[in-house]
């Protein structure tokens, strides 16, 4: 069945998105773990907004500090225009990038250095029938090794999902800091 | 001949970016005014970086105190990654995001606000012959207003220009702080 639906997906892609019987943009394996994401097709992707916690703003030990460069599958963010709902099948990518100069011509400041990382979180009931809202959350990367790994994981529901579910402020996504999202947000309804 | 330009420009993204006689993403009118860019279609460019220089980090008084969230269209990112150059026709949006929170459960920080102003450069032979690489930069806002003007003209060389072309790496381009453009680069030579 998997096998099928992934099929699907990747006839999806390549439609460019006309309608099929599959939305997602991504494939899960059947061990539930996501397979590693092209750049070349999540850049793009709906950019949706940059939060930035680096080190020298929190006593040198940020638990993200690297720029989050976050994008939405163009799907799910057509859904989420006409509803206000993001759709079973979404997916969110974050892409970590590092603190790079902190001075240009332009003043003193934060500038995007160079990718160390990559993080996904999807919405499936198919796949993760029992995380909360569905969503499952995903690194290809650790602090340890910004090498890509080829798969990755579920993490555990208290790794991510719980903080998500008390602190986001739609569907267990953090649209308070995504400037798109929210000026998207059932636009088209 | 401006207007069947333009009408071919309409045409070209209606057809989803299919061979054209023209790779032009704007509009300019007979006074040389760069037409109000729409965000249902900027906003599904690519986006290529964010620079921050923020008030509290530049004596109260930044030249540029908000996000600037930056995207390429997508026919010229496709050039730039066949050939290393950005294409006559090039046009990168500049959205003006306020700082908004500078606290999260993810830690102390910069988290993007509201939408506070529009800007754009091209990069155009046709249009700005004078100009220095055929660059020319425009605002749809001012530090007073953030209204949306429906026609933007372009700067004078010594406003934007001049420090371009002393300080971006590529081209007149900053892509020192664009990770997405050095990635992508001659990629697909």
């Amino acid at each position: 069945m998997r096998t099928t639906s992934c099929h699907l997906m990747f006839s999806s892609m390549l439609l460019a998105f006309s309608a099929t019987a599959s939305n997602e943009n991504f494939t899960i394996n059947s061990n539930n773990e996501l397979q590693l994401l092209s750049a070349d097709e999540y850049r793009l992707w709906v950019y949706v907004g940059t939060p930035l916690t680096p080190n020298d703003m929190n006593n040198g030990k940020a638990a993200f500090p690297e720029f989050h460069n976050v994008y939405i599958d163009p799907e799910s963010f057509a859904h989420y225009e006409k509803t206000g709902e993001f759709p079973d099948g979404t997916i969110l990518v974050k892409e970590l990038v590092s603190v790079g100069p902190k001075a240009a011509v332009s003043g003193q400041g934060y500038f995007q250095g160079e990718f160390i990382g990559l993080e996904a979180t999807i919405k499936s009931k198919n796949y993760f029938p029992n995380e909360p809202g569905h969503w499952a959350y995903f690194s290809f990367t650790s602090p340890e090794s910004r090498k890509l790994n080829p798969m990755a994981k579920a993490f555990s529901t208290e790794s991510c999902n719980t903080c998500h579910a008390a602190a986001a402020q739609d569907d267990f996504v953090f649209t308070q800091y995504y400037p798109v999202l929210r000026d998207h947000k059932g636009k088209k309804k």
